[in-house]
């Protein structure tokens, strides 16, 4: 036989010789990189295999593996799955927030002496790593509960305190995320559901006790935020009433703010609305002075406005049966914990991991911690890590390049439920953020959620050593799907894995 | 003859129907067009004839053209030129930017009732445009030389009234950017080279004088910004000391913001470094609330001090003999001016072009005026239309969209002489903005520098209709050329066109 040219039917392996080669590759590296060196086009096809879980077993261990081919079948199959789905992803992106009030916790969470609240899932004191132990010291001192940080810790050891999540009174806290009665907290509140959601105010940066520093400049400063900044803010806000906060979210990504790392232009936002009224107060002009220059000299200090505006759209989409998406991330600096819309208040947690980015001065990876804090809420919300790509210069503090940023947002697609409507992405042609973390495309697609955070030092009393990038630990998901599986409705007889 | 593989050497063309095409054009896209309609690979080259100059020849005409590539010979030739350009750009990058003071503009410029400033290269009353001829009424009324539009209006038109380029007194202003004796100027200065640049308060959006506008809500408005805006932040400077402009320039390209049409992290920024001291200051309350309300409501507000900001950086690099680089494109409305580093202070004009764009509420392109104002000192600086790849949420303003804003960035590259080394754009991995437009880069790519603008209404007294893109007419920059020929000095034999 020979084709219209003459030739014989041998002829398109002999095209391979005469043609320019061109190659699609997947998984390891090791062949595409070896074409490139030889300058031939390669297209990288970024696979990976499910994830199998790890639970001790052989990643690959065929018991594990079955199970969550199993489990992942059961919870596609779900009758209620998809409209659930889609009420969850509807509900989590219609969710107003609203700074309605600033109130100690002692009066907004009702915290007695001696109860703290920490960052991410419940954790004993024996678990408690070097930057959660040194906060919770901090705010025992803070309190007056104990003179020195050792008889704090003391105290702390000997379970005679108690500690609790965050999220378990609907707040969230960066960091170490230790909250503590005396210390005022941003009021929010969704219009649209009526959830409201409780952050501290952010103290800056450096030795400050959410990264785990508890020593006296840590104590001055929290004095005066009880003392000046909270009451002052609190009255301004009063004044001015509530405050839009989801509007300065969807505003601050298109300001190069992704609202995890950077919350430059959502501080100076807030700041800019509050201003008239809070000018107008009659406060005490150094006090005045004070408080405007501790806002404005805190790139961060609107990360505390914008992590309860996730947690209201999180809330929003709570307690959904049937639906497999992600309403919480959060770590306490051991564990890292997630919540779905499916499974109501029940944690599924793995060890955390460790971030890698880049150092503040003499700081190296030897000094970090473990990933840490209830800021990951902000990437659960379709922000953070997931707008990399609206916000470049974030790699500037956390690692990475611009092809990356883009990359990461181009790819939390693939583990998402849909596109934000308010939210959008410039530079991605105003594409809504990826919003709604999905547990069956996470664990199908081997596609871990990217998280952009700060760094804590391992040791008690360190404060922040860097930036950088982490994922949760594959196991949240896993055990998480086990969980939906458990609590599915059959729906249609399912052959076979469909999405 | 035959080829390794035993064909004939007929095999290369036979091989143009037995692999796929892959084509490359340039020019009109016809061709291009329809190869891409059936799927065929199609790489276009950007390439465009050389400005032959417009002077009412043929634009091919001979005597033009060979007018043209006599003249840039002699240019590229002159053996002053490279150490020039390098002078020139290197003065322009160094410059610094300190606001030092805001005071009326009788006081800081010598301007006597019966004197205005105005934009864009000199002007007679009778070419004046709608906008122009608006403000000059609007100034008018204010000063109270006239107490009717239309007495000022036979005044102006009478010759009875002096007014000039702001750049005539290193000074600029953005649209119509009419100055009199009673507004309050910024003034900043220079600290490396020793110089000054001044600009009025902005007045925000809508019915405004620079737009053209003079009604009573102007005339009010005005009257509030001398007797209250400008001695309040006045006193806040002087108690602050200088604010660094230059590096809240640096900063809000980090922001989103490109420095013409989006000014609003660089208001934040500067409101905020502003802030202790203005409200420390013993203010009446209701007045400080109105100032930190105006300012902070008006996302251009920063806008007049990028464009003196800009100008230091362009006076910087004024008057070097032999350089090509241009320091100054500004706009009357009915002409667009330039001047070359080396030219002195002489103007090389042509007929402004009309923006094209996006319109608010019922306006259209009829109802626009050609190009006013002399804002482009920004992409005379190298940001503005220059940086829209690290502003992308501009094109929702101005037109195009993504790809477009990250093209024009990149293709401004093709007619500047370096890249800043403070201003970076985020998105193109930190690249410096394209810094130092060359004439005779210009003259021989023919790719004319990008603007983005506001767009006033074409009759006066309308005010602001729209905002979009423009280029310069091609002429400003064959005279340009023609008059660097003429003071060149010859260096070595040039035998063809060079860069």
């Amino acid at each position: 036989m020979t084709d219209s040219h003459g030739r014989g039917t041998d002829a398109p392996l002999a095209d391979l010789l005469r043609t320019d080669p061109r190659v699609v590759t997947a998984g390891a590296d090791l062949l595409g990189q070896a074409l490139r060196d030889q300058a031939v086009p390669v297209t990288e096809v970024d696979w990976r295999p499910p994830l199998l879980g790890e639970d001790g077993e052989d990643r690959l261990g065929e018991d594990r593996a079955g199970r969550t081919y199993r489990a992942l079948r059961t919870v596609l199959g779900d009758a209620r799955r998809t409209v659930a789905n889609a009420r969850a992803l509807e509900r989590m992106c219609a969710a107003g927030s609203e700074l309605v009030a600033i109130r100690p916790a002692s009066e907004v969470l009702g915290l007695e002496k001696g109860q703290f609240l920490h960052a991410g899932p419940p954790l004993e004191w024996e678990r408690a790593s070097g930057p959660m132990r040194g906060a919770l010291i901090g705010a025992t001192v803070f309190e007056g509960i104990a003179d020195t940080p050792e008889e704090a810790e003391r105290l702390l050891a000997s379970g005679s305190l108690e500690f609790e999540p965050c999220h378990h009174r609907d707040a969230v806290g960066p960091m170490a995320g230790v909250v503590s009665p005396s210390m005022w907290m941003f009021e929010l509140r969704d219009p649209v559901h009526g959830n409201t959601s409780y952050c501290s105010l952010n103290e800056g940066l450096g030795k400050v006790l959410r990264y785990g520093a508890y020593g006296p400049e840590v104590q001055t400063r929290l004095r005066w935020m009880a003392d000046v900044l909270g009451p002052v803010l609190s009255r301004a806000v009063a004044a001015h009433g509530s405050v839009d906060v989801a509007a300065i979210v969807a505003q601050m990504v298109q300001m190069g703010d992704e609202g995890h790392n950077r919350n430059r232009s959502a501080t100076l936002m807030w700041l800019r609305d509050l201003l008239p009224d809070l000018v107008s107060l009659g406060v005490d002009g150094t006090d005045l002075a004070d408080v405007v220059r501790f806002v404005g000299a805190n790139d961060h200090f609107a990360l505390n406005l914008v992590m309860p505006t996730c947690k209201l759209a999180m809330l929003a989409a709570a307690d959904i049966e049937g639906s497999s998406m992600v309403t919480v991330m959060a770590r306490n600096g051991t564990d890292f914990g997630i919540q779905t819309a499916g499974t109501g208040r029940e944690w599924f947690t793995g060890p955390a991991n460790r971030p890698e980015g880049l150092f503040l001065g003499d700081f190296g990876p030897d000094d970090a911690n473990p990933d840490i804090g209830d800021s990951a809420i902000t990437e659960t919300a379709g922000i953070g890590g997931f707008v990399m790509a609206a916000a470049p210069a974030i790699v500037r503090l956390v690692g990475g390049d611009v092809d990356f940023a883009l990359a990461a947002t181009r790819r939390m697609y693939e583990i998402t439920l849909g596109e934000h409507p308010r939210i959008q992405v410039p530079i991605l042609e105003f594409r809504g953020a990826p919003a709604g973390i999905d547990v069956t495309q996470v664990v199908r697609t081997g596609i871990l959620p990217q998280i952009n955070t700060g760094m804590a030092g391992a040791v008690a009393g360190t404060g922040q050593v860097g930036a950088g990038l982490v994922t949760p630990p594959e196991r949240c998901f896993t055990a998480a799907l086990d969980a939906l599986a458990s609590r599915a409705t059959p729906g249609a007889e399912v052959g076979a894995v469909r999405a």
